[in-house]
């Protein structure tokens, strides 16, 4: 049976668009009470002032949470988080987490990702990866949840199938198109209206962060074999703010024939229980999905060349980042897992 | 008391945007069961085929609605409206329309305006025009609302205020931008991806058909007087999908003089008890209030020359269209004049 | 007969987007050798290292300016333009400025304006006002001519006509709608693309700088009478890169009557020679003129209100900027007022 | 030595954006005459009337083209443009064709893909592709030049030196993602503004008509082997008018080692003589392509799996479609490869 207890809820850095999206999500949760905000740069301001979308949400931004927050949520950058949630997760609250801080569990591997020293190590192996198409259970007992990177959350739901399978070769590629929101609130050259505006660009070229999350997750879902799994991401960037379409091709393995139907039903059967990816039998789009936690999955092979290729679509603000972290707050607080995250595609 | 009783509701042409967002918005409506759909061209198919943004929402497109609605929604385009309510209406069924049929009380001015003969001109005096913010006790007790043109509900929100204290003279200036989600789904050249995008450019400068409604509701909350009230009134496509900005221009009689404190007041006291309509101290922006029922409104006074601008934004097919119309069926209906209308703006 | 001699130019500050825009129209003139160039954070680098469009332009961005310019474009910001080309005017180069700096011929109004003083005073008297429209003799012969901004030039091409017919009352509205690209290369919040994109708002409501040129040209048309002109203006960023769309209100005077017909008549008489100003039966739109000198100028009469409407449109960055400096240069070399500049509009 | 000799020229269908585009290129030619332009449903109108933004090509558009064309440009469709063009080029005229009727030497290979029995196949031999970096001698001589499909040219570009270089397996995969202009002026849900606006989604999954050239070009470069090439080809329409970014993924043969500054070197040596292809070390842009005939090519290896990975960005209208058509012009009239096509992108 689901709870349908209050649970009162602290949001760290809601000053960012992930944590403005969380606010806005959480509004309007059946059972969740916002208590606290905070923001270093903007302490002091009242939440509308710095986003006035959130107008009915007229709370001080802080510059530390209140007591009595049951769950925290971070939206902070990576290092940062876990240096603030550290003493909070030390203490018992329930976090989840978005930043990359404790999705890696190899801690080498997050530290040459991401060139820092990383600031809690000794926490990482309490937390569990925030997709809960993969890790249901384990999100519901664990008291520190880490949102997936927008990018991986795409590629891997569009991948997880055919590797737990165990159909396709090791080596797969995966193109993301992002909306420019997944590069936040602050200002750069590649998301000033003027230069993003009417462009599609590829970035990343030389490594993003997401794909070590993305080995570790197809990796888990695959099981250890001889030939490790490898990515060739190229994420670009798309004239719009949100959304991601992830474009994945895979090999079968020699030896191995898959079918669009068979495809098809493989999906279907692998996402039965997952309320927030649909298996789609028409190509995804973005917008059909904006503002939800919805992802669409849509399975294919190419007629001419037996390549096999996944598109997915997400929000990359929502299922790509705080619409996740309300579903793993869902599971791990006992409530409905869709609990405050029913709404439809703000379409057109 | 509010009821919270569950409504069985009906809506006519689905298929287009207005028809999609009103089930958008009703999907998620506490007290509401949608329990048919309509759509002439697409009748056959699944609404999910027609929209796959409303996936959740797996019912047949049908020619007719079924028996058993408590409230009938039409998205029908005018003419269209009124000749398929009209039984509906004579039955004794409440009916929030979202055509002009039933909007304007002189049916000469309606038939010249939309050169056609109104289909039901005996019904047009039960109706009451749908903007609670000016008839909400009326619109509590019909069976029968007239939700308002999306330019129409921005200009009046802008300028009720001014002309229901008698501070203003007869002829004001109404500058809109739109969205092009307001000119639907049907194909034009003017809304052609590549024709629209980077271009702005007015339209509707022989006569727009938002201006009767925008003089028969100035001259309502005004009150007759000798000289009749006038909109010059010029709409702008902009390359967005949702929103309309309206930037009214309006002269101070003769001898009145009103400061932006003043001005700021009086609108505060004017929409103290309207939940949708927020007074700002900042000009407004589109995207704030994008997916929802909010009308942002600005009254100021330019300081150079001493004329009144008031600006507001809202979302066309939100407070300028679904949104109004489910703001309507909660007063009809006795429930909170906000229920299923909370969400917040999707920003950015 | 007009000249065909060869310009050796140096362009100040391009590394924004009117010095940019300047470079690329210089690169395709036929009489034109752009001999360097300047910017100061980017000094060092190489042009198209700084704007990957111009790639063709391998100059080295300098600090200075190399000897032997035979006139020099500005494209610095105000008060550091005057700084730096007072010693260039006074060497007897030709300049042709896009600041601020020498478009008022008033320095007190300009100092209330740009709340800084005016680092060149004694030179503004020389200064022409680079409207080759109201002021073509006199750009001919002057070695300073101050290119106006952008909505001042749609707003005056809008209106002249009517103010030098003495047809209008002295107070009049202008509302624009401009692309983000007129609000530079520099960061801030508004030009943010998640912020930008699906947006539309107002701003400078507390009044605008261009206000004070469009008044100071205005009047010159007008000429001086009891009543000042006035002009409530208010712009509006609209999420596209380029382009101006002005729309004007005017009032005949009393005892004056004009229909559709003759302020047609009267906008192509006034227009006769002016090559880049197109009367249009049509209304404009920003997007036929997008990378183009042109702006298309359409006089309207509102047939409900009579008001009269006219609305303009041009590229801020062509016409609205970069595009009237090089006309302006034609005529200061003698070349035809077109050299360089007889590109079509990039439609779609 | 280049030739200055005035061509006159026709254009086949003007009414379309590739038509218009062509027409926008040709009436800044130096040495064009444009004498007559065709086009079906718009015959009797001026030019300018059926497009605003070619004011100054004030030609009536007809059914037909009259006498005395020196060269003749189609924009018709596929199996139109063959009929229409069959007379012109049995009676010597020479022809540059947009659509895929010469395009593909296999006409078997034709029909199948379009559908359609060719109505011209005895013209095909004398037909040559008109990809100017691949067959330019042969467009010097050629009467027949078929301008490649704007998918095709982003990706053979990006990939012919690895195929002429004999150094990749024979399998590749090209994602492109296209801005709407590509889709033409024809409507569609999927270019309908709100529906394509801040949306992204793959396409043509079933198979796209510019593979088979891919095919065709791709094994011209490399010569015939046992495995033939083939191309896993996604498309995805972008939020944006003009261009394509193809994002291209090839295998090193087995014990083929290539690292990124072998590659750069690689792609600059074949490309030395391409006027209009930049081999570029950033990632390239479209938009700093925007109306222009350049391709920038960014040739890479994937730092982690060692996959290639080739970049390129083109303006679908330019170099993708009426910017090559008019390059070809310029090689069979004996012009500078490059006359009337030098301008920049128009940038931002």
């Amino acid at each position: 049976m689901t709870s349908t207890k209050i649970t009162n809820v602290g949001i760290l850095n809601v000053t960012g668009y992930v944590g403005a999206e969380t606010a806005r999500l959480l509004y309007n949760h059946p059972y969740v009470r916002i208590v606290g905000v905070t923001g270093r740069s903007m302490a002091g301001k009242r939440l509308p002032e710095v986003f006035p979308h959130l107008f009915a949400l007229d709370l001080p931004v802080t510059e530390t949470l209140p007591e009595g927050c049951d769950i925290v949520f971070s939206a902070l950058p990576h290092a940062a988080a876990a240096e603030t949630l550290a003493p909070i997760i030390q203490a018992g609250i329930p976090v989840v987490d978005g930043s990359a801080d404790f999705r890696l569990q190899d801690v080498p591997v997050y530290e040459a990702t991401y060139k820092t020293t990383h600031p809690a190590p000794a926490l990482v192996a309490q937390s569990v990866f925030g997709l809960p198409e993969l890790h249901r259970d384990a999100i519901r007992i664990t008291k520190l949840a880490a949102g997936p990177g927008c990018h991986s959350t795409g590629v891997i739901l569009a991948l997880a199938p055919l590797f737990a399978a165990g159909l396709i070769e090791h080596s797969v590629i995966a193109d993301t198109k992002t909306g420019l929101s997944g590069a936040g609130r602050a200002f750069a050259l590649p998301v000033h209206f003027s230069e993003a505006d009417e462009n599609v660009s590829p970035y990343g070229l030389d490594g993003h962060r997401h794909v070590p999350e993305m080995l570790q997750e197809l990796t888990f879902v695959r099981g250890r074999k001889t030939e490790p799994v490898t990515v060739t991401f190229t994420p670009h960037y798309i004239p719009m703010t949100r959304g991601i379409l992830s474009t994945c091709y895979a090999d079968a393995l020699v030896g191995v024939s898959i079918d669009r139907v068979e495809i098809m039903q493989m999906y279907r059967d692998f996402y039965a229980d997952a309320p927030f990816v649909r298996v789609s039998d028409a190509p995804p789009s973005t917008k059909a999905v904006a503002g939800t936690n919805f992802c669409v999955v849509h399975p294919s092979v190419n007629l001419q060349t037996g390549k096999i290729v996944v598109t997915s679509a997400l929000d990359n603000l929502g299922k790509g980042a705080a619409g996740a972290m309300v579903q793993c707050m869902n599971l791990m607080r006992g409530y409905d897992e869709d609990a405050g995250l029913r709404t439809l595609g703000l379409f057109p």
